[in-house]
């Protein structure tokens, strides 16, 4: 697998320098973004692409090669894979459409693939996929997008790994990162996945930078796989699953060639792997960051700081239903607030009321996040001041020091968070809802990895657990 | 209740200079943004503020004075409200806090209240409220906020009015609607409403300039008071309620003094009274603009548009969440939409894939829209491109023309959307999920205006409507 992510050579077949060539498109951030390895290309001229060497055929090329991108019209591509096979190319990604996606003629061109592949040994991504992401060698196969598109993702690589059955969702994924303080690892467009599949790759990503796996589904055809990889899996895997209705899974069918599935069945597959399922697209990017930036959840009894009375109802609501708990704060507690600031509310939710001191609101948090009968913190303090800022990015660190996750919301336009968040690089979320759901999200996996440690020892687990979350740097 | 929304005068009963004087800000603000009617000021040394003339009692002011505001200690407030009764004031904003929701000796001086109110025929807002944002007329009696906060408000002002118990979540919805194509009319924030409710006010935006009414309510006092007021109005109303736990309600209780409330017998009322009830308390301002910008939505039948495949799947599955229909297209609408453009799929989704051409979208709108199958349609370009907005600004006059609805997304970062939808005026919402429930409210709006006007006639009704979405002007 490894040379799907980091190949010394790879060669795009239907590179050329026609207009609108999409392999060129490939060939140009390669270059553009100073890729390390070498890039060849293969069209009907044999002609370079962007400097980069060009040749008629495959077999034409004078060295060994790691890696075959092919784009090129669909009935080619067996041939070409004939000729990866002959030359001893043993990683080929696909980006073609047309095979099962297509119908019945598209089915046959696919098995095809799987007898070439089959004979000579190759692992294959797609057909009709984007193929590979890989940030930390500034490798990547998405055709069609602008190279600029890749400067923050290649700057600053990360830790989520994506496997994506959509190029665009990709392209989607890593836009919306931009504005976040998680960032990229790898990401893996699987289109029809007729070789390849999130299985291999949840396998994969246990042995690399990768801390949080998210996975976007169209369809799944190995559920007992599947299975197997996550439940082996160390690292949080989350999905977002098309296909919750007839309609939904109608639609996705055209797309990549999945079968309908039932969703019961999805849904019975993860509960048994502990994979952690999602309500929107959203949560794909927006989640990921309360298991980088924070500890886990290891408890369900929360605390909720606000300045705005309001928020602190209509998180209580939310977490309610969410299936975490409002923390009975004790009295001790509750007289330790009221030292601390001019409180309206000392019980929870905990209300500062309009008075704000960095101090203050750095000593609330610390009396929560100490106290043993709270397990996490909401905290949604609702004032655009420095002092507020100064206080958040304390309570950042006190997370790791009391081993306990808050999740930030700052209830105002969408717009100012994002802001706010790239200048200070906070953790923040963009909602009441987006918050409470990192809580639950980090709790469940929390919940998941006890349950498989009555087998291996819970104390050397939970240990583990922190001592993953602790190597993540949050303030830079 | 007009005084409360262009009072001709004003007192603003404990505006001093004194340093963190929040009556001084209410000053500031009226002062800053020109209003034009007289502010006064009572203050223990009778000083002018910001030039307005200072009274040490509201009896000594030499005129007559529509509307008094009170920010004084809570155990004043009785006496002044007696005082304002002498002057002839009957209407009268009480912002001060530690009433009702400070338990039994606050409920007590909320009583004293009620008897003075009474006895001198007063109409009064509040305790513990911030009173009234009114755009047209520049007036504003919040406090603590900075006066440039009101400036696009009163600029641009629009045709939605809120009611809320919570002064913060009027100050939110401003803020977050800064960034949005619909705009604020009137907010009240009403407090414990004590006296005026959200029922007085459902009444009072059926004469204004008022097209949606959005409410966030802590607790309801009077069912059917809220119900028969909502019968009557002419105008879609949308609440985000706290409290549907036991716990929101009881955070929220601490807030504006309610009662817990069973969130059954609010549901109920809200389906009797034909109220739209919101999901989240971001809906409150995202959602409006369907009304402001669209016409009505007259069935359930939606033809999503998309360029990239995974966002029709993803469509697909909250539209039939939601209640809606994939509308299914007639073989001539496809042969249709198959000459418009190269299309990857032409039955519902439509996807058109990776070419993008103005006039190929603008055809494939115009299709969907006049299609007698489709009542509806979801756009979800996913492009950057200044074709695809040229594209959108022909859709939404479009949407006009054939009386039929769009809810548009730009599945890419919220950032970019929210540029985006500043720049170019455009109503776009900021989710998949956003633009679904969108149609979604829409379409309940119209079952349950058509259910009324079974009684009064339904041609007239269909009608009334579209006749009132014909007079708002999308684009600038």
């Amino acid at each position: 697998m490894q040379k799907f992510f980091q190949p010394r050579s790879v060669v795009i077949v239907g590179a050329s320098n026609s207009l609108f060539n999409l392999g060129f498109t490939i060939v140009n951030v390669l270059v553009d973004q100073q890729f390390n390895g070498k890039v060849f290309s293969v069209n009907s001229k044999g002609e370079f692409v962007m400097g980069c060497p060009g040749f008629k055929s495959i077999l034409e090329i004078p060295e060994a090669v790691d890696l075959a991108i092919i784009l090129i019209a669909v009935r080619h591509v067996p041939g070409v894979m004939e000729q990866c096979g002959k030359k001893g190319i043993k990683n080929v990604i696909i980006e073609s459409a047309g095979f099962a996606e297509n119908g019945d003629s598209g089915m046959a061109l696919q098995h095809e693939l799987d007898a070439v592949a089959r004979c000579y040994g190759i692992r294959y991504m797609g057909p009709n996929c984007f193929g590979v992401v890989s940030a930390r060698n500034r490798f990547c196969c998405f055709f069609g997008g602008d190279p600029r598109n890749y400067d923050r993702i290649f700057q600053e690589p990360g830790t989520l790994s994506y496997v994506v059955q959509s190029g665009g969702i990709g392209a989607f994924l890593m836009e919306s990162l931009d504005s976040d303080v998680a960032s990229v690892n790898k990401v893996v467009s699987i289109g029809n996945k007729a070789d390849v599949d999130e299985a291999d790759l949840i396998d994969y990503f246990q042995h690399d930078e990768t801390e949080v796996i998210g996975m976007y589904l169209e369809n799944f055809r190995n559920g007992r796989k599947l299975i197997a990889s996550a439940k082996k899996s160390k690292k949080p895997i989350m999905v977002f699953k098309v296909g919750r209705t007839a309609e939904g899974s109608k639609a996705a069918m055209s797309h990549t060639a999945g079968m309908a599935n039932d969703d019961k069945i999805f849904e019975y597959a993860c509960r048994q792997a502990g994979i952690i399922r999602l309500k929107s697209i959203k949560e794909l990017h927006s989640l990921p960051k309360v298991f980088t930036t924070m500890p886990v959840l290891k408890g369900k009894r929360i605390a909720i700081f606000t300045n705005t009375g309001a928020f602190g109802g209509i998180t209580a609501d939310i977490m309610i239903e969410e299936g975490l708990q409002m923390a009975q704060l004790a009295n001790g507690t509750q007289q330790r607030l009221r030292k601390a600031g001019q409180l309206f509310n000392a019980s929870n939710p905990v209300d500062l009321g309009p008075g704000i001191s960095k101090q203050a609101i750095v000593d609330i948090f610390e009396i929560l996040l100490s106290a043993s009968e709270v397990d996490g913190l909401i905290s949604m303090p609702n004032i655009w001041h420095e002092s507020i800022f100064e206080a958040v990015i304390e309570l950042v660190k006190m997370c790791r020091i009391y081993q306990k996750p808050a999740a930030i919301h700052i209830p105002n336009s969408v717009e100012r968070i994002i802001s706010v968040r790239k200048h200070y690089r906070l953790p923040l979320f963009e909602s009441p809802e987006e918050a409470v759901r990192a809580l639950s999200v980090s709790y469940q996996y929390y919940k998941y990895s006890m349950k498989k440690n009555i087998l291996s020892g819970f104390d050397s687990k939970q240990k583990k657990l922190t001592d993953k979350q602790d190597k993540v740097a949050i303030i830079a």
